[in-house]
């Protein structure tokens, strides 16, 4: 199947249909949308549906009809690794990683950003533009390039060193804007409006968002149509917790997977807006925050995402949960040393969130427990080790290899 | 096919056999061995003989018998990207791009680091080594951890930040040397032979070089079993060409493509022994070589790799070339703005030399070309942009969007 089942727009909120047109809200309610799909037609076909490889394998559940517009520098398709050692470490009977880090970008922003660019053609646009704190920015520069579309990039003053270089390489229309994240969305989301830009931001494109459902599509083919029993996705608005649960509803009521997995949320404790409302049985109270290691999780306003990710985890009877930025600079390390995955503190918060999750028994340790890990470790900026070096000859290198090794 | 159809070593100089053994040379002629498998079998099975996902999908020419040994961080499998934009800005009819930064650590070595910490495990090894510029260190340190080994990892003083930083987070072993790769690479290989570590250094051991001769694997599967007329691939020492020179010559005699690509060897100037000797005629004159910003391939002295290198050039009636600092950095910038790809400098010399063999007219332009890149731009320290942030309000945004705009 190559073509799209896509079929309409839905209001998350009145249940309004809209056609597959560029539409960002509600007419009626001004609510978000959500695409729909033929999901009879899913079921007839099951998994033969899906033909090649990586993230376009599953175009018939994403919303880009012509295969001419599907820009792609190679997305999804990343691993999902058994992490025994680890598992051990946590004393939880199975853990599974899903990487993201091997994206062309580095990070799970390019499976939202292929499909983000795909849409800007098929809408006809030619200028793109998001506001981030770094991975975002560099993934829709990288697709609008690629696609030879102009990309309008504001990003955060305090990106890391190795996402500030990929901005400045991939855009000639990188603009760096003071304060956070929440500071600069409420006047780019305005500008939104006027149509000079096709809308790459994270509040309310339903076609940008649809791509990370393909997380959900993945970790379900890669564990033979059953998948773990709980999933941890990192939550800064919300769009990749809400897209991998759509895509696991999706599946569901498919036939494709015989059930959902509980839905766990993990944001960093600087900018916890989500999990103190669903700690405390409350709306999200915005918060004023400041810097979190976990640069890509500094959202103190998750505008009205941050509120369907709340209905969905208490829908699901999910859970919520968040890290310090410590913890999650020691999850970094842990993970590194034990399973040889380098991944950033963005990508580790789950890793933090999971660790406090099955220490504070919330969650079953018999499970089968995944955890997304959203970004490379290579973008990380930290102190460097003394570049002091040691110059050897033979008998001075044989000396330090027999002492380390104590041979 | 899951088994491995590895039946023994050959000495590539006297064409003595070897049983599959940890063995690095020759025992009649201390000449460097590779691997040999039972291509008829292959022949026989044709593209069936492959099966799952990523570079262990070929492990039937791969000679890791026990799939338990087979470490894996989800390596291979990398796009294999058509370029019509950078082709028409080159002048050539078809240009692909096999981009190998998407690999777990962000570069090729992922490729010969798993073949070589599984075959450490296969060999009953508990600590491995090596002597890096920054890609082979984070790429033998992070899979000797999956692997639960020891990694004593050699590492270059001028290796980029983000390279440091994956090396110190994935190894406690980490120790950085004065001077460049030469230096040390002499003493190291001499320690080699009191077997303290695993060889997971790219003079020798044939087991650690294999992995890469999935590159050709890929590139012919990628292309429908039609690979393209030439390949451009990065020389230090080697590994990489001859590997993917080796993929494509088995499987030509396996019957799987019709012929082997033209092989392009490309190297920085600042580090091109090889070229040099294949222009001139001659043997390789070892090269004192400074700092170049294609940091993996900053090696003067190729030793006999370089030679094989030399071998299959005049055997195959393959190129070579050579590029600036410069021209790589204009490369570099050229893939980004033009496809959307951040590549680093070690991994677009291969972009560099290949431009500059079409302007001299050295390649027909109504070929096929495919350039592998080799690393991330993620891995690349260079000078930032300012990181001075504007405060915006609605007014001001929205006036900057439309100047920049020119609406």
């Amino acid at each position: 199947m190559t073509g799209s089942l896509a079929e309409g727009l839905v209001c998350i909120d009145c249940g309004a249909a809209h056609p597959l047109a560029y539409r960002l809200e509600c007419e009626r309610c001004h609510g978000l949308l959500e695409l729909r799909y033929d999901l009879a037609r899913l079921a007839t076909a099951g998994p033969a549906a899906f033909a090649g490889t990586g993230l376009w394998r599953y175009a018939p559940v994403l919303p880009i009809a012509d295969p001419a517009h599907r820009v792609t520098l190679g997305e999804g398709g990343t691993p999902l690794l058994d992490c025994p050692r680890l598992a051990r470490a946590l004393g939880v009977r199975r853990l599974l990683l899903k990487y993201d880090g091997p994206n062309p970008t580095g990070t799970v922003k390019d499976r939202s950003s292929t499909t983000a660019i795909a849409a800007a053609l098929q809408f006809g646009y030619r200028v793109t533009s998001v506001v981030s704190s770094g991975n975002a920015g560099s993934s829709i520069a990288a697709y609008s390039a690629r696609a030879g579309l102009r990309a309008l990039i504001f990003a955060y003053e305090r990106a890391s060193a190795p996402k500030l270089l990929h901005m400045a390489a991939t855009t000639p229309d990188l603009v760096i804007y003071q304060g956070v994240y929440d500071d600069l969305i409420v006047h780019w989301d305005r500008l939104v409006e006027e149509k000079l830009f096709f809308d790459c931001g994270a509040s309310r494109n339903a076609y940008k968002h649809e791509g990370k459902k393909t997380l959900a599509y993945e970790i379900a083919e890669q564990t033979g149509w059953v998948p773990p029993d709980v999933v941890v996705a990192p939550v800064a608005v919300g769009e990749t917790f809400i897209a991998t649960a759509r895509g696991f509803g999706e599946l569901t009521r498919a036939g494709l997977i015989p059930r959902a997995p509980l839905m766990v949320a993990a944001q960093a404790t600087r900018a916890n807006a989500v999990v103190r409302a669903f700690r405390d049985g409350t709306a999200i109270a915005p918060l004023k925050i400041g810097y979190t290691v976990a640069e890509g999780l500094a959202a103190g306003n998750p505008g009205r995402k941050g509120e369907w990710v709340l209905r969905l985890l208490r829908e699901g009877q999910g859970l919520a949960g968040d890290a310090e930025d410590e913890e999650i600079l020691e999850a970094q390390r842990r993970l590194a040393r034990t399973e040889g995955v380098w991944a950033g503190p963005t990508g580790v918060a789950t890793l933090a969130v999971l660790t406090k999750l099955l220490a504070g028994k919330r969650l079953d340790p018999a499970q089968t427990i995944c955890t997304i890990i959203s970004e490379t470790g290579l973008k990380t900026e930290a102190e460097l080790p003394s570049r002091a070096g040691t110059a050897f000859d033979y008998e001075s290198l044989r000396r330090l290899v027999t002492e380390r090794l104590g041979a």
